[in-house]
């Protein structure tokens, strides 16, 4: 569970709690153990995606599809497969030719559990049980709505988002990028699956392409924040609280927000962030005040 | 170009340049090569989609297609997401900690040619340009069928699929595994794709679901006869003409339809298949002619 003093926000505590617990028993129910010897599979699957990880994506699918009066269980099932790329993605992001990790969610990653041959496969199966999730009738009965999710989820983790992000990532190694650039390299490494999370709440809401831009200028600060602290987190925080190991961008000498901002500048610009963020919610009543302690969340997170 | 002698077939000999021809096109399109350090990521994509492989999946999804009259064009882009799949498959296989295989389609492996985080993410980024091409309105105007398309491809890739079967081929070293067992883990690793490309063409198609029974026992003979026949060519063929490691299955002791049936018994048991899966077809009449002539294509393949 989350520590979320730091918000004394009740709203948003239970809704952490409970977006925690939903997740925690869809994957059960996605992920039953097959009686052959694909069991090793899934129970690596299963490891990357029950009881790890705060779930901030599902709920920030779930809180904006609230605002449209969307059924909360097709929120969750959406909100779910943007949280299956996430732990795809981490799963990759792990193994030891990309950043050879050996701690996740204060837990040993995947292919230290289990092995690598498993962690690939392992991603590559969550990957695709997110556009399976998405694509059944259960999910959204109009086909449209599918459709669109997939459409927006598949450009979110690919070469032109999350995968291309990453590649950048890895190219920042001594490449001195600037402000600009790490900017670009973060929308797409981060930002895009973040958007993606919101957009999906917006899809199900049926909210008109030409009506999004609110939401999605909400999305793009609250990413850009989320990416600033994270780089905060990695210089000041504990590798303990993490749960994961930290300055590792130092060591590998990559420009990150702080290296080229320094560490008050940037905490400053988390906050203008997270302001103009919750100005783009100005549109909407008391129903979008989860979003607002979503992003009041983001900024005063410690981990 | 692939050696189609022994087909002895002009019809199929001239799909099978036309669909490489437009597979090529295709990838080249989806695939421009972006201005900023994604151009590595980007530049691995198109090795392993642009000028290699036999096509015989799009060829597949193209030929079902084209018995209900679907544009060509909607049809080839989805074949090229069953083909994207594929590749991106290819890429995590040749992996070290998978098969660590050098060769394939007669070139480098992508981990070599590049490095190993690249192939991990050029592989992930073609998983996810998979759905993206299936979502999109070019491919089908109908979004009811672009969403069963994805839900298709998403079951036949993940782990009730392609994945799947990857997992228990990793699990069949020193294993025992009886006919069966192998029959289960081929028609997962390699039936469940193939039959997703002909699935697509009949969605593609509009066929009901209760009207697919043929076309479905069609792709599951074809995709059993393709696994013996790939058997068959790892213990005799060429690894010259074969582009790729062979006898690899020998020297790990995982048990094979050859080893378990002997070679003329697997080669009577194609030609079974074989002549079974067009029976599947008797309902069509001309139209289906390529679909006979890929199976034959199958069943007396040199490569």
């Amino acid at each position: 569970m989350v520590d979320l003093t730091l918000t004394d926000n009740g709203i948003l505590q239970q809704a952490f709690i409970r977006i925690q617990q939903d997740v925690d028993a869809r994957f059960d129910a996605f992920l039953p153990i097959p009686s052959d010897s694909r069991t090793r599979l899934v129970e690596a699957m299963r490891y990357a995606t029950i009881g790890g990880g705060k779930r901030v994506r599902p709920l920030l699918t779930v809180a904006t599809a609230a605002l449209f009066g969307v059924n909360r269980d097709a929120a969750v099932r959406a909100g779910c497969a943007v949280e299956a790329i996430h732990a795809y993605s981490l799963i990759h992001d792990d193994l030891p030719c990309m950043d050879d990790d050996t701690l996740r969610h204060g837990k040993a990653t995947v292919h230290l559990e289990f092995d690598e041959a498993t962690a690939v496969l392992a991603g590559d199966s969550l990957h695709a049980l997110a556009f399976e999730i998405l694509s059944m009738p259960e999910t959204s009965g109009d086909p449209f709505v599918r459709a669109e999710m997939v459409a927006a989820l598949a450009e979110a983790s690919g070469f032109n988002g999350m995968a291309g992000g990453q590649m950048m990532d890895i190219a920042a190694e001594g490449a001195n990028f600037d402000l600009h650039t790490i900017t670009r390299l973060q929308q797409l490494k981060t930002g895009a699956l973040l958007g993606s999370a919101v957009e999906l709440g917006a899809i199900l809401g049926r909210l008109p392409v030409e009506s999004r831009g609110n939401l999605r200028n909400y999305a793009r600060d609250i990413g850009l924040a989320f990416q600033i602290t994270d780089d905060l987190l990695d210089v000041e925080g504990d590798e303990g609280a993490a749960g994961k190991a930290l300055r590792k961008d130092e060591k590998a000498g990559k420009a990150t927000f702080v290296s080229l901002m320094g560490a008050d500048d940037a905490r400053r610009q988390v906050g203008a962030l997270i302001d103009q963020a919750i100005g783009h919610l100005a549109i909407y009543g008391s129903e979008a005040d989860l979003l607002r302690a979503l992003a009041r969340f983001i900024q005063n997170r410690d981990r």
